[in-house]
């Protein structure tokens, strides 16, 4: 099986940890490759980012489809543009929030979401209104470090996880936590075990590696979203503009 | 006050009419100028297409501030790019969705929305929950008729109209209709005529038009969105490719 | 257009303020008149108080519909008959409650209601929900001042107000404000400016002021409640007794 | 223990035919005795009525407590003033529909209450929901006979409850039905009878009985509504007009 | 009227408790029994512990209903095996939480659940929701003694119960309060005083006593739950080994 | 990786059923081993049976982990035990109706669930609300087929389950379907060939297969159910009577 993580973002390092998170989780049959888009948003922070990046999610999910692969991961806890690309390719796609979200119900009854900045709660509510899990959703929280520092002082971000997490535990009653740091993923192990060291045993999801054995578990089944819900519309159109050339890049926002 | 109607499509046919309904409808203080994308799509019929205009949407906000503009009206029953467009500008901005279905819960307590085609009815539904308006949307029917083509045969237009109207009422049980045909607007007095000739009285909303007098309103209470819910970000940058003239264009998915 | 307000009180103070705050704040072309109760109570602050005054609000808008008013605002943040009335006569009716829920709901995701005495919160809730927006109202909190001192210390009441404004958003999270001091109105542009000179930046709404717009907005698209909501019964009857004389009163309840 | 029963409108022959009811199913401790209004309407069928017959039934709830009553039942399908009344007397208040619904949630999953008259059925919901038992309520539907004419034929009155109770079932899914009549109730059994015979295995609540036993219930375990919720305002005034004469009427609105 | 109320324990000394307090509170005409199960835990503080008392307690109902009971009480804060037993027996059964909750929800807006251990609190809140009147449970608090020890010093349990219905009062804003310590009931008169003796004046329901007086009304009424909901499979089979001897028990899990 | 289908059933057909079609699912690295219940009922369709085997389901839980499995399925629509079972074991322990009833809700807006018989329906919305997933719960329809006689013939089986699954798409607007027949899995494949046949492309997921793979999942990302939701009661005891012998049984309700 050929899977495709789309990093929704221009960063080539943030492809660079993913893939290497992702490669190392999957299946032994699983092959990841990995798509950085070519415009857009360093990272995904504001509606505004989630508006910039989404059609360079579409483009790049034709293109995996174009590669033949066998699903399309949105690694991020925005999930931009995964139910539009459901629309514009017949393969399997799944963003790292929904599929973690999902996991989380079951495990507990109450989960918290940490995201790295703060400004991405909100969005995270919106969604688990619409992914149907909203009564389980706690609280979301965030590290307050832009996403960029947390890879500089892993030691320092990973003491601000663990208290963040804390936090969703004592003061807000979660019972299961999803660590929505997508593209500084990895963590969860550390965080289990640095809670479990206070002694609180609570099961710490990671949302990438999550999307990416649900992806696996799906294409093996034989199936993919339904496309009575997310319809391919024949012979739409559009019209962009022709760009000047590979390198030229202006802000668009 | 000045009003920047965006028009989220690239039909300028569709800016003469909603330029021309939306001129007629505005107080006499208020001027209305409108805006076509540079790119997207020429109607809004999917989730795909969504994602295509808003981030030329964003950009029209930007310029409609740039021009001095009072507010801005994004006219479109998917109010694409609306809640965006909130982060980066400092004037109102509001979609004939989120307007017209708060008016239409003001004045009864199932309304319906009639939309062009069927694949926007899913899309409202998830706008309705948003808004916090969906106990009271009762349902959704559509003409199936693409937008384009209901300028072509306006008598067969507006009977159909009145069609999928008697259905809501009859079948659904609607007291309130929202006709939800922004860029082929202006048929609500005729089909509130057609309805009350057929014994059926119930208000027949004009989304662009409702969205128009609350923005009106809006400015002169010198009200706007919360920044608290929109937060701008400073210094939130983007990079987007140089287009290489004004007249080249390519589909972009 | 001829907008009568009703003043669903017996306080004829408070219909002075009202009218002066609409008359300031009406579109050029609307006519605003005031109609204080000939029996009922001097505030509404309680279920008792709304029951008490609800039959005079209903004969109140019949005497506006005989005087040939275009619509009918009663203004009180318990929207005492207002759905009542919409079924005995033809014109528009709105209360301040339902039209400032609904704005609030547009301007963010999460909107408070300042009340001036705590008795009144639990009927805003109640009200909140039945018009949809209960999920966006995130707290209510009160003066705890009688609505007649608060005339008397203007100076005091509005420092009240601002400190009851930071409360909901510093504590509760409110993202906006309806200030709903109805018969007190016209502070909410001195509490958006004390908020905004503590770093507060949130839209503060005037319930009267926004349901004077609203209607002004209704009556001008030639809207009115629907009849299949409120529906009117040809022929229904009341009695009530003959009064003794004009100055003759005694307390009801 | 004395019960009172509150007939909310000015028919007399409405209140032999209640009390008759419930004095044949009170327990033997239990005295029962009647009031019906002196102003207001002649059956409750709209948000006009509600407003009409409240000042009145709060006044007769004064009265009540006056003459040294245990518990006052008000018995109306709309529950007029009953919230109200909770406020101004210290013995415990019930309305048929809070008592019934709330007994049918305990027979089954989905109920059905049926009523006289269709205008009925949207304030029966919009009590369901603030009762909280809204998820439950299956089905509405009505004799679309005035209750008036209920007690002329009562064999074709009986065989259009059956017909009605059916639909519910057999159409809504109804497994529990409320049999809304009040007024002219007391025909539960009988309809359950036919049902019976017509292989349908389903209670039937009578809304009168059901709220007279469980008021026997409250007061016979000390309790009543929470001041906390329903909160008595001292010195709390009001200004009704001295009214000429006994037999003097006049029609109100 | 003969109830039978079980113990769904193997507690006898809980069936003793249980027993007298019901038998004081019982209406003249009804004669209470009651049954303790032969298998199952001592109390019930788990999903585990609800599992394994479950099946005893439809054979209690069983038994009852050879008995000639008129209906059946099963009395614990966690219903256990209620909806179950009404599938295989004809007569009503109610438990004390459903009766408690539905109860509370009448007398005010907001209530509050105490119970003696942590554990429970889950499973209550997960009964109101599937009873229809989540919205208005406000909170859950125990008193964190297990059951047995609440008898063992009733003045201390007394000044817990106290302290912690305050706690719902003060901190939650409960308005009502169902003190669910069932198997050591009877206590509600006395908080209630304690309460009031400390100003305030909320209703405290005594969920045994609340269940044991609906039965009655259900009996009297000659209702029962609906066979649309709770149906009787004609001719299920089940296999169960055969007890090697009634004094030999051994740990089930 | 160890994981063992406890079959919640007396019926060691269904065993063999479910081992084959589960053996044949698995990853390469996960071995599958079956239990089937000592006591019980043979199939479950209602809420007697559930409660008839959830005991049996724990004690076979604590065997498969005394048998050092690294994860339990419960296969069955109903979960029969499986949150009861959570308390008592530390290896993660999932049902087919959580696990199914989550993928769905990824995979469209809207699903339904296909039950053998009729009474199962309730069961499952009940489960839906807990899961948090009855918003995109559309509909259930049962085959009104006693599993039993699914295996007798085949192809009328299939035969009912295509009609069955048009009805949820074309009649109730089902975007996915939930093949919810476990005991009788592994029709998937032929039902969505059957329906793609007449041109209704729409996911039918098996719910045995996707527990195994989700519980695969969790496994191997080293997770399992949160411990502060299902917590272990250390040192509780429960009492059982002590079997006769080995092949003794009788009816238990």
């Amino acid at each position: 099986m050929h899977l495709r993580v789309i990093n929704p973002t221009v960063s080539t390092e943030r492809e660079a940890t993913t893939l290497a998170l992702l490669t190392g989780a999957a299946a032994s049959g699983t092959r990841v490759s990995a798509a950085t888009l070519p415009a857009g948003v360093a990272s995904i922070e504001s509606r505004r980012d989630d508006a910039l990046v989404t059609p360079w999610v579409l483009r790049a999910a034709r293109e995996a489809e174009a590669d033949r692969c066998d699903a399309i991961l949105v690694d991020d806890m925005l999930d931009p543009g995964v139910h539009a690309a459901r629309e514009v390719v017949d393969v399997p796609v799944l963003g790292s929030a929904e599929a973690s979200m999902h996991l989380a119900a079951t495990l507990g009854h109450r989960f918290a979401v940490i995201t790295a900045t703060r400004s991405t709660c909100d969005p995270v509510i919106e969604h688990a209104r619409r992914f149907g899990v909203a009564p389980k959703l706690t609280s979301t929280r965030s590290l307050d470090i832009p996403t960029a520092e947390i890879g500089r002082d892993p030691e320092a971000a990973l003491a601000s996880m663990v208290r963040c997490a804390r936090a969703t535990v004592e003061l807000d009653g979660a019972e299961v936590i999803v660590l929505g740091l997508t593209g500084v993923g990895g963590h969860a192990p550390a965080v289990t075990a640095r809670l479990a060291q206070d002694g609180i045993d609570v099961p710490v999801i990671d949302p990438s590696v999550t999307a990416l054995r649900m992806l696996e578990s799906i294409v093996e089944m034989g199936l993919r979203s339904s496309r009575r819900t997310f319809a391919r519309r024949p012979g739409a159109t559009s019209s962009w503009p022709e760009p000047a050339g590979a390198g030229d890049a202006r802000p668009m926002v």
